[in-house]
C-alpha cells in the first residue's frame, strides 16, 4: 500500500474503448489527461477527475505515459506525427487496433524518434475493461511492459508476446476474427429462431450454454489441426450433410445466407478436394491454403 | 434404486453419434440392439453388451424404444418406411439432424402410421454424450418425452420445446449454425497465427479464454438485437474498421478469406445501408432481411 505517486497517463482517443481505458486509469488513482479529435466525449471522464486537453500538444505536455486508442493505424500517425519531437524519451503504448505490419512500422517509427514503444491488442469489449476476464496482449519493448505492468493490469490481465511488435496485433486480429465470426453465427441462429417468433434474448440463453460447452472443445480442434485433421469423431462428410440441411432450412425460412452460405462453400470445397473423411478441422487447411476463387 | 427392468432400446445408425448414443444406453443398463446400413460398425458395442441386428426388421423386432440417428432425412424414410407397419403403436425418437420442415413431415408420417413420435436435436459432439454438458432438445409428443425422460437423460440434459415437432430441429440448426461458424472462426484465427509459426494448439489456449468470456456477452447481444441494435458500446463503424484491418492482414499473410471475407461484406452492407452508428448486432437485421444478391 506504500508506493510512489501514481504515474500520470494521457489517453488519446475517446471512443467507447478509449473512455473505458481512461476510466480504469482514474479508478486506479492515476492523474489522467484525455483528448479526442471530436469534442464532447470527455464530460463524464472530467466529472470523474480527468483533465481534458484541447489539443494533442496539451495532452502530451501533461507528461507521463501516452496511451493511444484511435480509430486505425492512419489515425495514429495523424495524431502522433506532429508531436513526434515532443515524444522523444517518452513512452507510447498503442492500443489502437492495427495490423501486425502497421505495428511493426510504428515500432520502427518510434525507434527512429527515440520513443519507447509497446504495442497492445485489447481482448475485451469496453464494458469489461478493468475486470479480470478482460485481457490485453502486448508485444514490443519488454522494458516498457515490465515497468508499466501494474498500470496495464488496471485494464485487465496482461500478457507479453515478445519483442516483435507485430505479434500482439497478430494474436489480437486472430482472436477478434474468431469473436466476430462467433457473433455473426449467433446472429444467424437468432434470425433462424426468430422466424418462429423466438426473441434473440431467449435464443441467447441456449446459445450461451451450448457455445460455452463447445468453446471447451477448441483445444481438441487445435490438436486435430496439428494432426492433419484426422477424424476421430464426426467427419467432414457428416458436417457437409448438416450444413446442407441448415442452409436449406435457412433459405426456406427466408433467412439470409451471408454467414452460413460461405461456410458451406468452404466445407463443400474441402469435401470436393477429397477431405470428406477428415474432421471438421480440415477447414483449417482450406483457409490456410486459399482456393483460386 | 428399486425400479422396473430397463426398457430395451434399438439404435438405428452407427455413425460416430449413433455409437455414442448406444454406448450411453448400455452404460445405463438398457438392453440395446444396434443396426447400421454399412456393416462393421458394431464390434465395440457388441463387446460392451449390445445385440447386433442384421436387418432393420430384426432391429425393430427387438422391441422397445426406437432411436434413429441416421445421415439425413432421406435416410430416415429409407430405413423406416419399409417397417412402418411393424412400428404401429411403437415409439420412435428421431435424433437425426433434420430440418424443421422434415421433422414436421416425419411427425405427420408417424401419426398416419399410428407411431408415437418425438423429434430431437443433439447439442453435443459424440465424445460428450452422457456428460452433463451435452444437451438435447426435443419437441413433438409430450407423452413420449415425459415417459422416456430418464432414458433420454442418459444422453445428456433434456429440454422439451413444445408439440410442434419442428421446434427442436429449428433450435438445433440455429445452435449448430452458431457452433460451426464459431469453429470456422477459430480455424481462421489459427491460420493467421500459424503464418508466424504458432501452432493451433497454442492458439487454442488463448481462444478458449477469449471466446469463453465473449460467449458470456451473448445475452447483451440478444438484448441489443431486440432493442434494434442501438449501440451502447462499439459501433458498427468501429467494427468495420477492425474487420477491414483483419481482412487486409489476412490477405497480406496469405490466409484465405473464406470465413472473414463474407463477414466483412455483411458489415459493409449494413454500414452502406446507414447502420454504421448501430451496434454490431445490426448484422442480425442484415441476416434476417437478406440483401438482393
Amino acid at each position: 500500500m506504500t508506493k510512489s505517486s501514481p504515474v500520470p497517463i494521457t489517453v488519446l482517443g475517446l471512443g467507447a474503448m478509449g473512455r473505458a481505458l481512461a476510466n480504469a486509469f482514474l479508478i486506479g488513482g492515476h492523474p489522467t489527461a484525455v483528448w479526442n479529435r471530436t469534442p464532447g466525449r470527455h464530460a463524464e471522464l472530467v466529472a470523474a477527475g480527468a483533465t481534458s486537453a484541447a489539443t494533442v500538444d496539451e495532452a502530451v505536455a501533461a507528461g507521463g505515459l501516452i496511451v493511444a486508442c484511435l480509430l486505425d493505424h492512419g489515425s495514429v500517425h495523424d495524431v502522433l506525427d506532429p508531436v513526434a519531437g515532443d515524444l522523444a524519451g517518452r513512452t507510447v503504448v498503442n492500443l489502437t487496433s492495427t495490423a501486425p505490419s502497421d505495428a511493426r512500422e510504428l515500432a520502427a517509427w518510434a525507434e527512429c524518434h527515440g520513443i519507447e514503444y509497446l504495442d497492445g491488442g485489447i481482448m475485451s469489449i469496453p464494458a469489461m475493461i478493468g475486470r479480470p476476464e478482460s485481457f490485453l496482449l502486448y508485444s514490443g519493448s519488454k522494458e516498457v511492459f515490465d515497468e508499466n505492468r501494474a498500470v496495464l493490469e488496471l485494464l485487465g490481465s496482461a500478457e507479453y508476446f515478445g519483442a516483435d511488435a507485430g505479434m500482439a496485433s497478430l494474436y489480437d486480429f486472430a482472436l477478434l476474427a474468431a469473436m466476430y465470426t462467433m457473433f455473426a453465427g449467433f446472429s444467424h441462429g437468432a434470425a433462424m429462431v426468430r422466424t418462429e417468433g423466438v426473441p434473440a434474448t431467449e435464443f441467447a440463453k441456449h446459445a450461451v450454454q451450448w457455445l460455452s460447452a463447445m468453446v471447451q472443445v477448441l483445444p481438441l480442434s487445435g490438436e486435430a489441426i496439428e494432426a492433419g485433421a484426422e477424424a476421430d469423431g464426426q467427419s467432414l462428410d457428416f458436417t457437409k450433410a448438416a450444413l446442407d440441411a441448415i442452409v436449406r432450412a435457412s433459405r426456406e425460412a427466408g433467412v439470409g445466407l451471408d454467414v452460413v452460405g460461405p461456410l458451406k462453400a468452404l466445407v463443400d470445397r474441402q469435401v470436393a478436394d477429397g477431405h470428406g473423411a477428415k474432421a471438421f478441422d480440415a477447414v483449417f487447411e482450406g483457409v490456410r491454403a486459399p482456393g483460386s476463387e
